[in-house]
């Protein structure tokens, strides 16, 4: 398809392909007099209310910063460069092509695709035909993606070429996307179909929904057992959302975003819509590519990115580190980042922000505030402090750390005490909680038991009201009849100068019921000290963990893996570690 | 008063007293054991619904950064330091003393206050008690504030005692604040009346306001001609418009605020609770001293505070300025800053925010942003961009600038070119507009005609998409058959080297209709120059002028004045100058 593609659709090629600092808007460019980005169609909405949505952002970014870059996606076979006035023409086609092909209020648009203008263009044009985005994490396998587009009931499919092969032959209207940004592309040809009704219409032809509380996003769960739930959230909760995240991540129009967290994530922890608020600009890069990452952390003013720990160990190892001239911003998810992390990505003059969240919460939801006389604090101690999950989000309300409600009843909801020891479940409410599992009435009732979502997560809540997750309730190790925290157990032994990366499930014991079991990732320059003796190493490390952990808590078993298995962000998959234990 | 008060009620006097800088949160301080900020009275709303409400930022912060410095009273008689702790569980106090006062949902509880620690109480105490606040203009006179109190129909007036001797002697219980913040202070002991429904049920105590278009504040307008008309804002527009503030102003943990702005003056453009969001410390004074701005300016690290430019003149033309070794923004409105100051408050290294709005539209509705470009233009050039009252807000929708409609109807409403030469009103809509004029449907309804809130602001709109204000619609000088514009004129005089501020007024003139007048006030090196000659001060500035303007825009008579009449917040009083130009 690339080699018959046609002359570039707009003014992607006009612009430098690699070197994102000399893109300046014309001082005297003009729009064409007749672009407006009004939407004058709640002619019967009061004048003091308008429905919170997130995809007003991109009209407010392009009538502000018209000629700014938004959306630069370099490293692509065919980069591309987009202006917000160039961005907002093109989503504004895309919804009107939604449209045409029959798309109308309510119903689920997919999207199966890594990083790149396509998804990017979705977030906002799905939205903008009041369609709800139901995004389709790419390394599923095409069961598990048939089984979304059935229940989801995707009326059409925005899906990267790539990844067409996945799709069920099914009755639903595909739309493939190679990603060139040239004419001879479907996707390109699609939104060209859109571009008559853009013309006649502009954004005032476009209906604005004005219920607040429509759905917005689709997104599936991994679902570590049994069949992906759909998360359902709301047009208000992300607007809420991700101006919450633009304000936890001070993102502004100073600011340059690196997409290294894939964007059918969580909708990307809202972020497509956060840098939008922000009037910033994003850099798109189709995969988690550290070399590649370390060329735009060092030459195109990066100023934030998202990531798992995971991600950040890949980050701060990679060959091409070196310590950056100006502030980025890094915020970790997913798990508590180590004070290895930590002080690797301070040396590099990147400052990590912790957050906590769940697909069921927009993504994060608590942020582990600093205070100024941290700085004082070695950074052991310091590290501890930022491990700890933190305080309730700009927009959330508060979190609460609960004794198991004995009914359904909120009365039933009793706080643990704040003594850092005693452990409950996470519990949140408000505006930043999903509005529903996707037709499953039975599981939102029994996830909203007790007046909360009820997150599954185990934690202790400290005096000074910070809530540090202990674990994830089912991946407790109960050893001896004592409860170990699989984390607790991680964080004492990726401690160990050898250790670069470590995982702990529960192996069944025949005495204790059940011990930690250690699946570990050696740094590259310890692998060939303990290469011909890896149980040189089980004795060491096993040494290691007796300094620090209760008999019970120290691992039974220690294994050396050239890799964990993980999830599209990097998050590790503890439940195959956990299949593969039980075939031991 | 102060001689009869008792010991001090809390920790105001084991603070430091000025030197904010050395006020550090105390690492091991614990929280009492049942200190909780939740609010858990929503039983029967969604689990993922929570009413939009400013009060709420309070027990966020209150949560966070309890042990830091929230708010400092350091010029008092007597001062007074809260840390976010202690000021939450007065909020509480003030609450449920209300309440045990009477004030029910949806009462109207007065505050006639200068900047001081109760009138920030207020802003979260009476929201809290779900009453609305009704915050009354110092500057007014006995006979106004007598009939602000009638018309609102306020139960309970809080009133500094300053200006008790203002108030109607009528049946409104007042509860005087002597501002000491300690025992025998009637206003402390009215708090403590409430302390004790605080320790019994805490905030769950305190019933929420499901409904988030309920109202939060009444501001009555100062009213420059008729009777003050009460602008009534609700919850959800507050909420919205204090973060976009935050957003705007980048008001976060590290920002440290200066009160110069009154806070009863349209709410403190929502700044009372914008500061409280951004969880940082703000500093009162009571009036504005600006050698007092300039002591913590220079001493008090301070980042943020807003004025009109009248005031940002007083601040940068001080003796005392100096250029400050740490960012500074001033948040501007009013009128568009003139070259000399930005000039000026740039030098002392403080970046000016131009911002524009109206009491009606909750404060700032539109910001002149900047882009890189423009740093390398000449200041002249610069300071012109930067005086167009620019774009919308980050919570506003889209502002536009139209014809009068001919009917009632939002098809009349035509939008002028973005040309920068055709004339239009300023129309607003969306959820920072205000809810409704109290108690006057006619006016409410005359406000809203064509679907938008009418601003009475005359302005042009450039292609950039940039709205700048020509004029009031009323200041608009028709001079011969032409419109001059008084703000324009203003720029011109302004740039001459004697000149401190200028108003320009229209004056009846036989031949032309009208034609216009200019009222002076010389910088101080320049006073004695011209003390003696008058006439040669206004032939100098009539030759400035015609160097600059058309003919009919040239002032006919100059006038070299000792003050201007001004508002509490330094708005120029032109309906004053024509008072006095109709008696000549």
């Amino acid at each position: 398809m690339p080699s018959t593609l046609g002359p570039p659709l707009r003014c992607v090629d006009s612009l430098p392909a690699i070197d994102l600092s000399s893109f300046r808007p014309t001082p005297d460019s003009v729009p064409p007099p007749n672009v407006s980005y009004q939407q004058s169609q709640l002619q019967d909405a009061p004048v003091n209310y308008h429905p919170l949505n997130p995809f007003t952002f991109i009209l407010r970014a392009a009538l502000i910063y018209s000629d700014k870059l938004a959306l630069a996606h370099p490293e692509g076979k065919h980069s591309a460069f987009y202006t917000y006035r160039i961005w907002a023409q093109r989503i504004q086609n895309l919804a009107y092509a939604l449209i045409q092909a029959g798309i109308r209020p309510g119903d689920r648009v997919a999207v199966l695709s890594p990083n790149s203008p396509m998804i990017a263009d979705a977030h906002f044009g799905v939205i903008a035909a009041r369609a709800i985005l139901t995004p389709i994490n790419t390394r599923l396998t095409s069961h598990e993606i048939a089984y979304i587009i059935d229940h989801s009931d995707a009326k059409l499919i925005l899906v990267d070429h790539e990844y067409s092969h996945l799709l069920p032959t099914s009755k639903v209207r595909a739309v493939v996307c190679h990603d060139t940004g040239r004419r001879g592309d479907p996707y390109e040809e699609f939104l060209s179909s859109g571009r008559k009704f853009s013309r006649e219409r502009g954004w005032a032809g476009l209906d604005v929904e004005t219920n607040e509380d429509t759905g917005a996003v689709l997104c599936y769960t991994s679902g570590t057992t049994g069949r992906p739930k759909g998360v359902l959230t709301t047009l208000r909760g992300t607007y809420l959302a991700a101006i919450a995240n633009a304000v936890e991540g001070q993102i502004n129009r100073q600011s340059t975003y690196l997409w290294v967290l894939p964007m059918f994530h969580a909708a990307g922890w809202t972020f497509p819509w956060a840098n939008v608020f922000g009037c910033a600009t994003q850099i798109i890069l189709r995969s988690v590519d550290y070399p590649l990452i370390w060329k735009h952390l060092l030459h195109s003013n990066v100023t934030h990115y998202c990531g798992a720990p995971t991600v950040q160990i890949g980050i701060v190892n990679d060959p091409a580190a070196r310590p950056l001239t100006r502030p980025v911003t890094a915020v970790v998810a997913g798990s508590a980042p180590t004070p290895q992390v930590i002080e690797q990505l301070e040396q590099l003059g990147i400052t990590p922000v912790h957050v906590y969240g769940l697909t069921y919460t927009y993504g994060p939801f608590t942020r582990c505030y600093d205070h100024p006389f941290w700085s004082d604090l070695p950074l052991t101690e310091r590290a501890r402090l930022m491990a700890r999950q933190g305080q309730s989000f700009a927009t959330a309300q508060e979190v609460r750390v609960v004794y198991p409600p004995k009914h359904d009843d909120d009365q039933d909801m009793v706080d643990v005490p704040k003594d850092g020891k005693a452990i409950g479940e996470v519990v949140v409410r408000g505006n930043i909680v999903m509005k529903e599992y996707f037709k499953n009435p039975e599981a939102t009732r029994k996830a909203f038991r007790g007046g909360h979502f009820n997150s599954g997560d185990l934690a202790v809540m400290y005096p000074d009201g910070v809530i540090a997750i202990v674990d994830r309730s089912k991946d407790i190790i109960i050893s001896g009849g004592e409860n170990a925290s699989s984390l607790a157990i991680e964080q004492e032994l990726a401690g160990h100068p050898h250790v670069l990366e470590v995982s702990v499930v529960a192996r069944p014991h025949a005495l204790w019921g059940e011990r930690p079991m250690a699946f570990v990732i050696l740094r590259p320059e310890f692998i060939s000290k303990w290469a011909m003796d890896h149980v040189a190493f089980e004795v060491e490390l096993k040494r290691h963990a007796r300094e620090r952990l209760p008999g019970f808590a120290c691992p039974e078993w220690v294994r050396i893996v050239e890799e964990l298995p993980k999830t599209s962000t990097g998050k590790i998959l503890k439940s195959s570690l956990r299949k593969m234990v039980a075939k031991l």
